[in-house]
């Protein structure tokens, strides 16, 4: 690949700076010794830039907790969890607002449930807005660098823009403008899905994992990617949409205006009326079938045979196209694989060309229904983490509002 | 996204120099003055690079051809051509071996037919080894820095092992290693489509673009995209295979063992059965095909309509997967997309996610049947141009054998 531009001096050094912040934010507290081995810098080059982060107050030194006997102790460099974002997970059912300190920690949190009929975009961003300002009393708040949401949609990486979110009845919402005047403050929004990869990426299940998916199954299905560590967005951030690849040419007609589609077969409420109950239940209605089946009711038992079976062709078109060293299953695709691996790896394996050639590893994801607001709170990080030098000093907006 | 390692000033010397002599590898001849501006450096920084790489004997230093008749003019800086690479494509009808100098530049070409039956890995090994032996003999072979591949099928990273190269009758052939014996060199191999959105991103259709996909038609579907920038390669290499990806439940038998792959209805064969002809008559068949079609041929026209039609159908899929902002297209598809563009811009906008959001730009190869064999060349030259102070001297090995 072609460089885009050389480094200069002073990108070496912010490039340098950012690499430390980033380690400790991602890793937890690291002595000096193991950054000097892990960045690849010297000792005096780790310790000037440590000096700089803590002189800015995104850093602490300490020495380590378990002192060694022998020798002096390398100093420990810990992210000030004080250091916060705001990062907001919208939900079909639910609005989720956190305080998010560097290194991941949660500070505070405000759950809303809301239903269909209260998915007004306007009645949305007042909702969250209140409960942001709820968060925000937390000590801490009066550091905070940024919000960041998950939305289960289509988001115009450009302008934040919901392009598409079905399931929340909107289109072409100016959701991230409208939340930013609420708030008086820039907001980050993404798919949830492409949230929920670089979560459990980075603290999840996908750690040290460069070519991962996170797919998760609710009414809809939701695909995020890495591909070599770099997320999929595509020219316009609505890429990883597999669950409109097509299964079934015949299959039931899809809200996208297709047929057969993937989520048409795997969806919450496709388990759900096969199984004979009403669809619209959500993950409380899912886990009661999963339930029922385990108690020997045949009918909730075919239906989860029958989304398991779907789930492994569906994987097996992203297994082609992405060669995943791992794919990270969530809500409705983590249930069925987990109650029947088998149907789903069989139906995997059989044709298709890379399946056949070299397994992927399956699992759950590992932050439960927290990835998409834990990926928020990363996108709410990014600006800071990718530059600290330039960013602090952008803190007081929000907390001046 | 945590960055893995922070930056040395020994790091930051070889960055910057791998940046300059890959601006002017993919720009050609640029002045100093459009260095200093595009690589974001100071004009004494370029100085210096410019004259290691000189004294390195990888780039030289002139005048302009048309000198400005005020102030004094910015030298210019050109890679040197007669740093070459060996680039080879094995293709199922054919082998071509060209030497390739810096900037693109192509010295010296071999091209030999080939047929079914002669495709045994030995045979194939023997015939590039002598085709290179015979590219070499061109004066600049003597700085030879690489050997690349091109072959049509799934390659493993790893080791260049090609696992699945169906139109070959390979399974798992140890090609890379064979080869590398042969020629006493190192030899990287590589997936014909991978290395020809590469091509074409560099020199060809999709300069600039970073979210790109190359999707050709041959007997088979080869997929190869750039993800932001970055190759998409998957976890082993095996990426990119849209060709398998389910257009027809009920569709033909494919060879990979599933039902309805998209290549089943768009490969060449289906083209020239569907107009009343034998298969295994390759591009040329196809032309034939395309040319009746034109002349009145129903039954052509028909097949052809058919094929375009279901092109647009698997475009779907890869417009919502990766949602590009172009898809540049090779074969039997560029044939079909030019005779019938409305039939696959139609089929493409009929239901699917993404595609009725935002549209993608199609268009045909610039670099015609040689993509892959340009790709192969960037294979070659990568680590040089990754690391020119690491890799002088490691050019002497083809040469000397």
């Amino acid at each position: 690949m072609v460089r885009r531009a050389g480094i200069s001096q002073e990108e070496l050094r912010r490039a340098n700076v950012s690499a430390l912040l980033s380690w400790v934010h991602a890793h937890g507290p690291t002595s000096r010794a193991v950054l000097t081995t892990e960045l690849g810098l010297n000792r005096s080059t780790i310790g000037d830039l440590t000096s700089q982060l803590e002189s800015m107050g995104l850093v602490s030194e300490g020495l380590p907790v378990a002192e060694r006997r022998s020798g002096r102790p390398s100093l420990v460099v810990t992210a000030c969890p004080e250091v916060s974002v705001v990062a907001i997970a919208v939900d079909v059912d639910r609005i989720t607002v956190a305080l998010v300190g560097l290194g991941g920690v949660e500070l505070e949190r405000r759950v809303r449930v809301h239903q269909r009929g209260e998915h007004d975009v306007k009645h949305v961003v007042e909702t969250v807005a209140q409960l942001v300002r709820e968060v925000m009393t937390h000590p801490d708040g009066a550091r905070c660098f940024g919000v960041g949401v998950s939305v289960p949609g289509a988001v115009r990486r450009s302008d934040g823009l919901v392009r598409f979110a079905p399931n929340l009845g909107w289109t072409n919402e100016p959701f991230a403008d409208l939340l930013s005047e609420a708030l008086d403050q820039p907001v980050a929004v993404g798919n949830d899905a492409d949230l929920g990869v670089l979560a459990e990426h980075l603290r999840g299940a996908a750690v040290g994992v460069n070519d991962v998916g996170y797919v998760t199954g609710g009414v809809g299905i939701g695909g995020g990617f890495l591909v070599g560590g770099v997320p999929l967005g595509g020219s316009q951030g609505y890429a990883g949409e597999v669950g409109h690849l097509l299964v079934e040419t015949a299959g039931p007609k899809c809200r996208c205006g297709a047929r057969g589609c993937w989520e048409t077969k795997v969806g919450e409420n496709h388990l759900l009326t096969g199984a004979g109950r009403l669809p619209g239940g959500g993950p409380t209605a899912v886990a009661e079938v999963i339930a029922a089946a385990d108690a020997g009711d045949q009918r909730a038992a075919a239906s989860l045979d029958e989304v398991a079976e779907w789930t492994g062709v569906g994987l097996r078109a992203v297994v082609n196209v992405f060669n995943p060293e791992m794919i990270v299953l969530g809500g409705v695709l983590a249930h069925a694989w987990g109650a029947r691996p088998r149907l789903v790896e069989d139906a995997l394996s059989r044709g298709g060309l890379v399946c056949r050639l070299d397994r992927v590893t399956l699992c759950a994801g590992a932050l439960g229904d927290d990835s998409p607001l834990l990926g928020a709170a990363e996108l709410a990080f990014a600006p800071l983490l990718a530059d600290p030098l330039g960013a602090v000093g952008s803190e007081t907006a929000l907390a001046g509002s």
